[in-house]
C-alpha cells in the first residue's frame, strides 16, 4: 500500500500516480490529501501526524517541498512497519515519531541518492515517486538493500511547537486552520479535562464557553473544544472559528480558566 | 467494496480511509464525494440517491452529521444487496429506498450501538468508519449477526419534498445547486415531456426557453432542461443558472407552460 | 486499469465510477483530475498529454464535452497499448499522439456508436463510461471487435498551438494557468537551454530573471523557468505568476533574450 500526500493541487498528483503504477500496476494507492496548505511544512507535518497512524503498514509519499530544485536531500524515513518518502525539510519526522512509537520502534532515517532529475520543479514525479516505488517494491523492512539508500544522521528534524500549561492557564499557538475554519491549537486537550460543558474560559482575553461537542452551543456561536486530534480547538458551530476568534496560523493563543 | 461520502473536505476523509484499510488492507474504497454541502442533510440525501444506484453492491459510508457529539444513533440501513452506514438523521433513507426498490427488497434499518467514541467531533473516524468496516467484514446479508447491530423502527425518516404539478403548471423548489451553478429543482422531468426545444416557459414569472441540451441555447443564455437525475433544472449554457435565475437552495420555483 | 479525467467537479464523477465498477467490480480506477478547466478542450488536451504518458497501459476515460447533447460522435482512440474514450472534439488527440509514439504505434481512431442516451446533459455517465467499460472488458488490442466500434478517419483533430522561435526571440501564448498560478506557455524549454540562472529576459517587454528552479529567486519574486512538461513558464516563487505577469490563458507571450 502506498499513500500520497502533497500540496500539488490538481492535476499534478496524477503524474505521481502514473509513476507509481508504472512501477507496479497492481499497487494499491490511497490519497491522503493534495490540498495541504501550500509550502507549509509544519501544517503538512501536523496533518500527516494526525492521519497516517490510522493506516495499516504502508509506504507514505509525502511531498511538500519549498526547496524543490535546490540540493536538499530526499529521505526514506522508516518508522516500524511504515516508511515515509519525503524531502529533507522535517515534514516527515513528526508522523514518523508517532508511527515508530506505535510499533515500539525507533525512527530510522536514510538518504535516497538521486540522479539529476528530469525537472527542477516537479521532484514529486521525478525523485520522490520513483523513490517511493522502489521502497514499495523491496518492502519497508528491506529499504536499506536499495543501492541508493544510505543511513544518515544528518537530516532536518522538526518538532511542532508545544504549549506551556500551568495551573489553569495555557499559552500556545494556532497550528493550523482546517477547511471548516476550526482553529487547531497546540494546547493539549488535557488542559480542559474535567471542565464541564458550558464553563467559560478566556481566549486571548475574551470569554467563550467550553463545549464537549459542536452541539453544545447554538448555531453560529463560538466554542472551545477538544478536537479529534486531541488538541484544543477554537470553533464556531456551523461557522468559522478563525473569523470569530480573529486567529490565523502562527498566532499566539492564551487560554485561561476562570475561577 | 466500500464507498465514502461526506462533507469533511480535506484531509479528514483520509482518516476514515485509514480506519477502513486497517480493518481490511485489501478493501476496495471508492470515493463518492467529500465536498457535499456542509451539514446539509437534504443535499447529501439528494446526491447519494442520485449516485449510489450506479454502483454494484457495496457498503456505503455516508457521514453528513450536524448532530455529531450528541446522542443521535448510528444506523446500518440495508437496501437489498447494499448497506448504508450513516447517522440517524435521515440522510441515508432516500438512497436506501431507491437501492432497495432496484433489488425488489424492503429497506431494513438497524441501530449500530457504539461505545463512547474517542472524540466528540469526528464520529466519521470513531464510529461510522468502524461500523462500515464491520458490516463490510461480515457482508451485507449478514449485517445483523454483528453484536452491535439491532433492528429498529425508531429512526429519522427523510423524504425529499415533492413538487405539485397540474395542468401546465409546476410548483416546486430548488433542491440543490451543483458545482456548475445549475439549479436542480424537485419538478419531475415528465413535466416537460413533449415540450419542444425552444418553447418558452415562465420560471417564477420570467420567460426562459426549454432546451433539450445545453447546446440548445447560445453560450451565456438561460435554459430550462431535464437533468441527468430526471429533474427539471434552471441552467445557463457555460454559465451559472443560480445567478441568472436568482435562485438559492430552498427557494420556491414555479414553472408555467405558456399557451 | 481505467483512468478518469473530466471537468465535472463533484459529485458527478462518482456516477461514472459506479458505471465502470458495475461493469467490472474488480476494475482498477485511477483519477487523473475532475477539475480540469471547465469546457476548455485545449486545456484538457494539454494536461492529459502531460500526465497520461506517466501511466502504464490503460483505458483513459476523458470527458470535457462542451457539445454534450448534440450529435457529436463518441470516439475510442487507440494509441499503442493505451486507449482513450472521449467526445469527438479533439480533446484526446494530443495525448494519443504522445502515447502512440512511445509505443512506436500509430493513432487509430474509432467511432463508438451509441443509442439515445438516458440524458442529454451527462454523457459521461450515459455514453462515455459505458464505452470505456466495454473497451476495458475486451482489452485495448481487441477494441475493434466490439459491435459498436467502427474505424473512422472523420474526426476532429486538435493540435496545440506552437510557438515561433528564432534567434533569441520566442513568440507563443499562455496555454494554461495551473493551480499555483504558474503560466505555462507553448514556448519550448529548449529556448532557454544554456541560459544561466539569473540571466534576464524580456517577457512582453518587461525584464524578468531566468531561474533554474523556484529557489533561484526570493519569495514573492518573478521568474521565467522551464516547467516539468518541458515548456517555459512565467512564475512567482511562492506566489502567482498569472497576476505578476498580467497573463491569462490565450494571451500572447513574447520572450526575448537580452544581448
Amino acid at each position: 500500500m502506498l499513500t500520497l500526500s502533497s500540496d500539488f493541487g490538481s492535476p499534478y498528483p496524477a503524474a505521481m500516480r502514473g509513476v507509481l503504477l508504472s512501477d507496479d500496476p497492481g499497487a494499491k494507492l490511497v490519497d491522503v490529501a493534495h490540498d495541504l496548505p501550500r509550502q507549509d511544512v509544519r501544517a503538512a507535518a501536523f496533518w500527516t501526524r494526525f492521519v497516517l497512524p490510522e493506516f495499516p503498514p504502508a509506504v507514505h509519499l509525502l511531498v511538500v517541498d519549498p526547496g524543490v530544485g535546490t540540493d536538499r536531500a530526499a529521505l526514506v524515513v522508516r518508522a516500524g512497519d511504515h516508511a515515509l518518502v519525503a524531502p529533507d525539510n522535517g515534514v516527515a519526522i513528526p508522523a514518523a515519531r508517532v508511527l515508530a512509537a506505535a510499533d515500539d520502534a525507533a525512527v530510522e532515517v536514510f538518504a535516497y541518492e538521486y540522479d539529476t532529475p528530469a525537472s527542477n520543479t516537479f521532484h514529486g514525479r521525478d525523485v520522490f515517486a520513483p523513490a517511493a516505488a522502489a521502497v514499495h517494491r523491496v518492502g519497508v523492512s528491506a529499504a536499506e538493500t536499495l543501492d541508493r539508500v544510505v543511513p544518515t544522521d544528518d537530516y532536518v528534524d522538526l518538532r511542532l511547537p508545544t504549549a506551556t500549561v500551568e495551573d489553569g492557564s495555557a499559552r500556545g499557538e494556532a497550528l493550523v486552520v482546517d477547511d471548516f475554519g476550526n482553529v487547531i491549537t497546540n494546547v493539549p486537550g488535557s488542559f480542559l479535562a474535567g471542565v464541564d460543558d458550558g464553563t467559560r474560559v478566556r481566549v486571548n482575553g475574551e470569554s467563550a464557553p467550553v463545549g464537549t461537542s459542536f452541539a453544545s452551543v447554538e448555531s453560529g456561536e463560538r466554542l472551545v473544544t477538544v478536537g479529534s486530534h486531541g488538541n484544543v480547538e477554537c470553533d464556531v458551530n456551523r461557522g468559522r472559528g478563525d473569523e470569530a476568534f480573529g486567529l490565523s496560523v502562527g498566532d499566539e493563543v492564551r487560554i485561561e480558566q476562570i475561577r
